[in-house]
């Protein structure tokens, strides 16, 4: 079972993989090949040029698309290109491990090499089509509710997403004001959590960037009084992670079909229960009575918080790092790969089946 | 030479490949495909199942994503899978011919057949830059000014495009109209060929859709008065060839980075000349005082509209017969498959090299 790999990690052009990035993908690509490069394995990272890692770097751009307005019309195609240098490398790796959305399986059918892939985004119905002419791809899902999206393939193991639990600031006192944290865009649903914590009388802060300048100005700003309701804008990983450690809890509210849902998992590393709307993957992530509660509406929602704001922090904490540390994570990622080169030792998988 | 070849034909998903299509991509892949057949090859046609062809019909999509919303926005990954399925099947080809834009290249490394890549829309920067990392990839360029993007490549061969020359209705003769034929959009020119047509006093129907309303009312709507501008909106092929034929001249005032323009091409099949402005492919697929004339603006084309209408209409057309037939086009790329495919009874090449 200790036999080396060599796993080739593909991450989207979006950004640099690197530690506190501030988007998702790569941030949990970073922690991915770290720990895989930590448990010994001859990693290969194809990313940005501007990337952070102990693996061994294949660049072939020296940063995101969204860093080159020439690229940006065209960034599908830019990540063609990229996708394409990892399978012509196809023989120098056991495993091609694919985070570029669903941009891999054509190429995966035309080499040897066994590869995987995780599509972090939310799964729209022509791309459940395409899956469908995959069935023998191994994709990977990041949660029972992703799963039910490819319809009729078989075999798709759930890997739940993981966090450095350890790097997050843990508060064993609960705060006096609720967390809102995401894009100020409908499907998120900041209106639905500043409608909660209105009917609760509990303060609101809501952090993250206003995309849509006039859906804040009709939708949400018109709350923002400063003594319920107050905007901070969009915040750094530092800013982020003090606003959730000092919370009574996160009000996670998203009407989005996210497959997984990162943020509540930070939420618990710092200690902070999640108050949520009952949707997508929340009933997988949110244990409820440990680390939150889930309720259907926004009046629901109200009635929880209270509930939610009196968890046992030090419980909600322990929760995250059992069930979400990205240890856990690459250990599942680990046995799918060797599993997937022919190098496993047997027995049961590790991931939910 | 007359050994038969098994050729695969890539086309775009944008629309069917068909004769009459309105798209001049899937007309020439029509075009080619069909005398290719005639040629003895066996052709494999991968596009959407609403394709005409006499060759082997291989859809994954029955139509255009165009007639499917939930496509359009990921149209880019479908013609990947599109590729990609042409790609998987390359061991049953001699050659791999895409016409898929830029997208085939990072396909064609992984396969090995012999792939050639003709991308029939403007080249930007970006594109410049892609086309760069893969110095050892088979382009061919519409143009000699289209090969002039291909900056750093060598041994590009230019293959123009070509027409069934005989399917358009001849007029001996000249009519007492100019025509323009494209969209209503600033980089097509409408305006240029107004102030020309104004200019020599000489009636001027614009026909073609008009996708941006303001511009249209801006810039066109203010000059048609139906004396010397009249605008008829979008025309059928058959009521193209009827206008084009009637005309005493084509205005071409397209202020684009086209590769070719194929309009030209089809105005001459009617023994109709052309007066445009001196850009791109202009003073290649225009022959001076034989099938037109070309200016370096509006004022100076306005001057040589009434040389051009006076032009030889059957000598017109026997040019275009002669310089752009599409089955001196089809024998350029059956020469170019042979020399891919290792099957070239050697000697010079066809193309303009």
């Amino acid at each position: 079972m200790s036999e080396r790999l060599r796993i080739a990690q593909v991450a989207p052009l979006a950004g640099p993989v690197a530690p506190e990035t501030g988007s998702s993908i790569e941030q949990i690509v970073w922690l991915l090949t770290e720990e895989l490069v930590r448990r010994g394995h001859e990693v290969t990272l194809f990313a940005t040029g501007d990337s952070q890692t102990s693996a061994r770097l294949h660049a072939d751009y020296p940063h995101s698309y969204k860093k080159d307005w020439r690229m940006w019309d065209t960034w599908q195609y830019h990540e063609l290109v990229h996708l394409g240098a990892a399978f012509e490398r196809a023989g120098e790796f056991d495993v091609i491990h694919s985070h570029v959305y669903h941009f891999a399986p054509p190429f995966a059918r035309l080499v040897e090499t066994p590869a995987v892939h995780t599509d972090h985004v939310p799964t729209g119905g022509d791309v459940r089509e395409c899956y469908a002419r995959y069935p023998g791809t191994r994709f990977v899902a990041l949660s029972r509710y992703h799963r039910s999206k490819f319809e009729g393939l078989k075999n798709i193991p759930v890997i739940y997403n993981g966090v450095d639990v350890e790097s997050f600031p843990f508060n064993p006192e609960a705060g006096d004001y609720l967390v809102f944290l995401g894009h100020m865009i409908e499907r998120k649903g900041p209106v639905e959590a500043i409608r909660a914590a209105r009917k609760v009388g509990m303060p609101l802060v809501l952090a993250g960037p206003r995309p849509d300048e006039a859906y804040f100005e009709a939708e949400v700003a018109p709350f923002v009084d400063g003594r319920i309701v107050e905007y901070i804008g969009p915040v750094s990983a530092a800013e982020r992670n003090e606003l959730l450690s000092g919370a009574g809890a996160l009000l996670f509210t998203s009407l989005f079909s996210e497959p997984f849902g990162l943020v509540m998992v930070e939420a618990m590393a710092c200690g902070t229960p999640v108050a949520a709307l009952e949707r997508c993957a929340v009933p997988e992530i949110v244990d409820r009575d440990a680390t939150g509660f889930y309720a259907r509406d926004a009046d629901a929602l109200a009635a929880i918080i209270p509930r939610t704001v009196a968890l046992d922090r030090h419980r909600v904490r322990r929760q995250a790092a059992r069930r979400f540390d990205y240890r856990r994570m690459a250990a599942e990622y680990e046995a799918l790969y060797r599993r997937m080169a022919g190098r496993s030792a047997g027995g049961e998988a590790l991931w939910v089946s």
